[in-house]
């Protein structure tokens, strides 16, 4: 089975990255681009019956950092 | 309007952040994770009307480098 987990910074905590992405797609000429927020996605290829609660585990002590990011799990 | 852009690295091309993450979780303790892929995704804000071929443009252009990754995009 497959797993997917996104790992976006939370609100209210500076993404230079995606800051410097806006910058970059304004000086292209692409108009109207208002936030830019950059994160992970981090796709695990899983035993069969790999329950949400183990990749969930996986996040608090591995994949994110939850002091500052925010992660969603979607499996597959 | 919004737009999330998924960048992966393409089939075939050596992931080695992937690899940390695989390496790290068996050390963890976590068994049964087969291979691990890690990509970038990019929330956009856009000016309502934005189409997706402009969201296009922007990966060819600027978010992926499509010699080595491939890219796909959610409109919200």
């Amino acid at each position: 089975m497959k797993a997917r987990v996104t790992v976006m910074l939370k609100d209210g905590v500076l993404d230079p990255q995606g800051e410097a992405i806006r910058h970059a797609l304004g000086a292209l000429g692409f108009d109207g681009v208002g936030g830019v927020r950059q994160g992970k996605v981090i796709e695990l290829d899983l035993a069969d019956g790999t329950g949400e609660a183990e990749v969930r585990a996986m996040c608090e002590r591995l994949l994110a950092n939850t002091v500052i990011e925010s992660y969603r799990v979607e499996l597959a």
